[in-house]
């Protein structure tokens, strides 16, 4: 059971070295599209192009919407438009062949769009393009089946056998009134269970969610998430339905919004597999690591400016790893939390002074334990009381410092409606490091008694 | 658009408090299951429980299947057995309610299934009880429409129509044989579009991804996801239907997988919301960080045990906390990329062997430039050249060797069938501290020749 792999990559690079179309054809028909694109992930332009020849126009196109951007537009690139039209285009869901189109290159684009032969869906791409990308109207599709209210479910039901066509699953049918505002939803059950004489007036859902075609993506992922739908209908300002999204846009979506996040903590800046190009694993690491060299060198001129204090107290040195160390990982934990509530979109009933006094709670709970601790530990292997009270009170103080550093910035950020997952990670950690060291230096000043 | 709140918590609060419970039903009418289980997360029990009176059984089991699960057991704790059976259980998909159920002492559980007058439903979350938790046995609901390969289209609609009834939404009918094996599935759209004499043999698709009631809740996430189902069936090992899962679960588990990996490496060992109980939020954050607290004193002694090199070179003191940050970024880094594509579920092509020589090239780049960089940092700075090699030769070991142990780390754990998201955050960050201090020193002895 589970994912069958019954075509192995190096068997298929060797068939298509041999240019043996009909081993390939036969193993392609056993297929799932999805597992072909995996097999092309791996492959150079050539290879795909060749299993793309020999592949009929609507699995050719299926193929291609699930290979991932990067491997998509590197296939594209060589392809003449009238190969992407005919063969991919013309067979695609509008959305995905507006996501395709966006990909190209402006000139290309309009070579592209003018090979496409089905005016309709030519147009259809062309309506979606003049939408944001991260709206509601960027990944909504055209294809839908709408009815009127004033129709009967035999009307209906005829209407649909035309319509669904084009529609791959229809999960909901519109109804919308002579206007073409959408008025609610028919699951396709209640159509099958109602009298054909029914009026759908009578029948439909009207509490229907809706989104615009200008609401932000994430919301419209929060939105169908909540409430569990498996599509919503998009409207424009005046009520007419446009489009629709359905689920597995909405999984796509809440899975980069969280890898997203996930590099950000992690201090990647990229989407990144270790099957990438070093070129490319490089380009994803540098950025955040630099930022560390430049907190590390700022490190440096802080302890360098205590050099009489070090060089005094050699032991003051020993527990610089505990103190950054401390303040990196308290920090990371806190802005994780408000990063994390704020992307689940928890609807919050605290104002952000409760917050705030609630983090500083569990920093001073957590700052005494620490700072007990690390006071016994000290204490007892050194007896060194300047030592024991410089470390305890700094970790003491540092950790409240990051505790509430790590709350507030996040959330400033998300105010200032820049993306919070930014203040986690290397920024967070490099910035307590500076802090950190700074405060357990001061507070050393003050049990040492330098000249 | 997009989430309308019409009630208001405190207005909310105040009525209850009333005991208005004339506004509170009208209030509860205007809103959505999600919307009134959102209100209800920050409610006691009393208030709670005076609200899922006033709410019909449907109305209240849809409700509680929407409150969190540690919300959900505080309130369900004080309720009655009774009160459970018939306000809840006897409304809610077997799955939801199994959930439900498993969630009770042991003791409760007897108690409360007893109450349930529906002997079929409670014999549904029994059967259901059995299976793991994290299988999909565990996740599936027992609801679902079965109709037989040799009925007609007619007979179908009928049978649908029957058994719809306790099926909230379809999807898909499931097809199975006289035996009960499950043989494909039929969309509704088919069964519309096909003359009402058709026999189901001829029109249903039998090439239908399925899973085992005993296959691993990920692994059901990961061929969902990857073939965009909206819903799957789940058979026993001799191909019997036994159940299905359908998209929202599998939204559920990709937010809850995605959610546990950003927790594990921003130092979180649970799920924590800034809204959660002191107690709880430090039970979070306590572990990691005392894991970093030992680490940190482990650091201490490695630096304690050459205090001799640190007190006659004091300006090696000043490089500590660039060494620690460089060697747990670049590890945090490695690691998150092996963790979020083990978690991905990409296919990988490639051998462990090329993967850690891919890292080792990126790693000796990124070792080089930063070499270089603190090389002529240190160099025009301090003009100190024991204290320029030291640094950058240290940084380049210690970029080496914290890519290759956060490489190396999860990938072992996850051949131990251990989650490899463990390796990542303070776990490495403590590990590469220390091992970059151990080098960090070591060179030092080279370069300051001490006596």
């Amino acid at each position: 059971m589970a994912i069958e792999f019954t075509a192995d990559l190096e068997q298929l690079k060797k068939l298509i070295e041999e240019k043996n179309s009909e081993e390939i054809s036969k193993l392609m028909e056993e297929l799932h599209p999805a597992d072909i694109a995996e097999l092309m992930e791996d492959m150079n332009t050539e290879q795909a192009k060749f299993v793309f020849m020999l592949l009929d126009g609507e699995m050719a196109s299926d193929v291609l919407v699930e290979i991932p951007e990067a491997d998509r537009k590197r296939f594209l690139k060589e392809l003449p438009p009238e190969f992407i039209a005919s063969k991919f285009l013309e067979f695609m869901d509008s959305d995905d062949a507006a996501d395709v189109v966006a990909d190209l290159d402006e000139e290309r684009k309009i070579e592209v769009l003018n090979e496409i032969e089905d005016f309709e869906q030519a147009g259809d791409i062309v309506d979606l393009l003049e939408y944001k990308e991260d709206t509601a109207g960027g990944i909504m599709a055209k294809e839908l089946v709408t009815v009127n209210e004033n129709w009967t479910v035999a009307h209906c039901l005829k209407e649909i056998s035309i319509q669904a066509e084009e529609v791959d699953e229809i999960y909901y049918v519109y109804v919308i009134d002579d206007q073409e505002k959408l008025k609610g939803v028919l699951s396709l059950k209640k159509l099958i269970l109602n009298p054909t004489n029914t009026i759908i007036k009578n029948i439909y859902n009207d509490e229907v969610k809706m989104v615009t075609t200008d609401t932000r993506q994430e919301e419209v992922a929060e939105i169908m998430d909540k409430y569990n739908l498996v599509a919503i209908p998009v409207v424009d300002d005046i009520g007419r339905i446009k489009g629709r999204i359905t689920f597995d846009d909405v999984i796509d979506l809440i899975r980069e919004e969280a890898e997203k996040d996930y590099q950000m903590v992690s201090g990647l800046t990229g989407d990144v597999e270790p099957g990438d190009k070093v070129f490319t694993l490089m380009r994803a690491r540098l950025p955040w690591l630099l930022i560390g060299l430049f907190g590390g060198i700022l490190g440096s001129l802080v302890l360098g400016s205590h050099e009489s204090q070090l060089s005094n107290a050699t032991e003051l040195a020993f527990f610089i790893p505990l103190i950054a160390a401390t303040a990196g990982n308290v920090g990371v934990q806190s802005s994780a939390i408000v990063v994390q509530s704020i992307a689940s979109g928890v609807k919050e009933f605290e104002s952000t002074g409760k917050r705030l006094l609630k983090e500083l709670m569990v920093a001073m709970a957590t700052a005494s334990i620490f700072a007990l601790l690390i006071f016994v530990y000290n204490y007892f292997s050194s007896g060194n009381l300047s030592l024991t009270f410089t470390v305890s009170i700094s970790l003491f103080i540092v950790i409240i410092f990051a505790s509430l550093f790590g709350t507030v910035i996040p959330l400033l950020l998300n105010r200032l409606k820049i993306d919070p997952a930014l203040a986690t990670g290397p920024f967070i950690t490099t910035t307590n490091d500076i802090l950190g060291l700074s405060i357990y230096l001061m507070i050393a000043r003050m049990f040492f008694h330098f000249v």
